[in-house]
């Protein structure tokens, strides 16, 4: 009965080809399938395509060289000269204005268990530069150095407690700007963080987003200007003010989050002001900062963020 | 012989099921692959993450809903304040300042075809606003109107004469700055885009990025500082400088790329400086500007980068 066997060898030899051949066959198309798609995005897209070299590793299996040809790609053929440089934190994420060498924004979420100060203390943390960034646009200690001004955090070092890295990292002046101490850092600014937090063990779930303003004021003559001090040698900007935005998560089922934002002068603020007299509209804010807050939820499904004006203060301090 | 012919049905049923199934299975094997390669990429780049949500087109098979629960995902949940707002037009790719209503900079890529002045006149070309930039961050033709300054192009009109639309793109106001007319605009701002343009009839394909400067000057006292005009209802900045980082693509086999860069400080320049006397070293440009020039090559592959410091007229003006 050999022949038979042949047969059945052949035959399972036969089946398991075609099997594996199939397999790879959709393997490949599929892989061609989701490059053309992905192709087009990139051509459409400047930030995908921005991101595209690090897809060579998703498509691991066929490898082809892959040249695009649109014309996105020749005029960006050699780099691009920035993209508000990103950046990753364990607790926060950031983007760092490589010309003012000061934050353009900061983000965090923060939950209850990040504030618990009984775990990590801000004791032996210390301030230091972050040598991720190059040295053409960094900011060091030096630049701080006799400046008269306090190193202020950003991303507040009291936010995040969870684990010993989170906190030492908003210690990086990538997270830091130049701040009046007395009446500012050590006054009103310190308040709103503590009422951040504050928000936190109410409600559980806060979104912040903190940045620096470089104000126009008008100047003698009725023109506006933009005007702020530089400080050490590698050119630290002073902002003008400093923005947070807040978002509440509401705690009940389908309950609509609430958002508010606050512009504080980076000045020596009077004691007496309370917070709530430096609340500002959230447009006004954005169009200061260049930036728009939230923008993943539609504007109409938030309580709190239509101030029909700046507040008093804002406009005051120049 | 019926059962026979049943059995060879039977068979290339089978045969067809089994070839059939490998097939989708290759696909949905090389798509989950692929979503954790791709996965693995979103969770530790923050670029990648921002494009993210367009890639659901990509795998468009197997759908599953994507959750990312990483870190950057929950901090990020409402979406980005900001990411330099990159601009893909016809025939250039710009980054707007939404805090300043000026481009970050804008990105050419020119070829001796663009140049061909016979195919398309600007005369006919109008300025006008960019709808697409939220009305919060435009800049309008009221802004410059009686304001002083010539509406400069930052993409040079004269470049890009391929097709009709090159040209008009050129005209948005996104790609448009004020600046000095007499002796700038109109004197050696426009010799400056005479220049690049020989060089492109000379050389064949040349690279620029243009864009505007907020420079730190010394004050009475000693301090140094940055201050510049808004001008207009929406506060449209007035940059104190402008550059421009030329690169040219060697004609030669494995030739070297040449880079040099300008800085013309926004005023009106006597007329018999030339232009060499605005060379400056990229890197300072580098520093002022919180821009990278052609990143994608090496510096030490490229000639002409490295002036050993300012130029005169950088330093003279303020």
């Amino acid at each position: 009965m050999e022949p038979k066997w042949q047969f059945l060898a052949f035959g399972v030899v036969l089946t398991v080809s075609t099997v594996s051949l199939s397999f790879v066959a959709g393997m490949y198309f599929q892989q061609q399938d989701a490059k053309k798609r992905l192709n087009k995005i990139i051509e459409k897209d400047p930030y995908a395509y921005y991101v595209s070299p690090k897809f060579d590793e998703v498509f691991g299996l066929f490898e082809d060289q892959e040249h695009h040809t649109h014309r996105m790609a020749k005029i960006m053929k050699y780099g691009f000269p920035g993209l508000d440089d990103l950046r990753l934190y364990s607790d926060f994420v950031l983007s760092y204005d490589r010309r003012n060498r000061v934050a353009h924004w900061v983000c965090e979420h923060l939950e209850i268990d990040q504030l618990r100060t009984d775990r990590i203390s801000r004791r032996n943390r210390t301030y230091q530069p972050d040598m991720r960034v190059p040295s053409n646009f960094r900011s060091e200690l030096t630049d701080y150095r006799r400046s008269g001004f306090d190193r202020g955090h950003l991303a507040a070092a009291g936010n995040h407690h969870l684990e010993l890295e989170h906190c030492q990292d908003t210690f990086f002046l990538t997270n830091v700007a130049p701040q009046i101490g007395e009446g500012f850092n050590r006054g009103a600014w310190r308040n709103l963080e503590t009422y951040v937090r504050n928000l936190v063990h109410r409600f559980g779930s806060v979104y912040v987003c903190t940045g620096p303003l470089y104000k126009p004021h008008q100047k003698d003559g009725g023109k506006f200007g933009v005007e702020y001090e530089m400080i050490g040698l590698n050119m630290v900007a002073v902002p003008t003010h400093f923005f947070k935005v807040i978002m509440v998560e509401s705690i009940l089922p389908m309950g609509k989050p609430y958002m508010e934002g606050y512009v504080l002068p980076n000045a020596e603020i009077p004691k007496d002001l309370t917070l709530r007299s430096f609340l500002c509209d959230i447009r006004e804010i954005e169009h200061y900062a260049g930036l728009k807050f939230f923008d993943g939820i539609r504007r109409s499904a938030i309580f709190g963020s239509n101030y029909s004006s700046e507040s008093q203060v804002f406009r005051d301090f120049r």
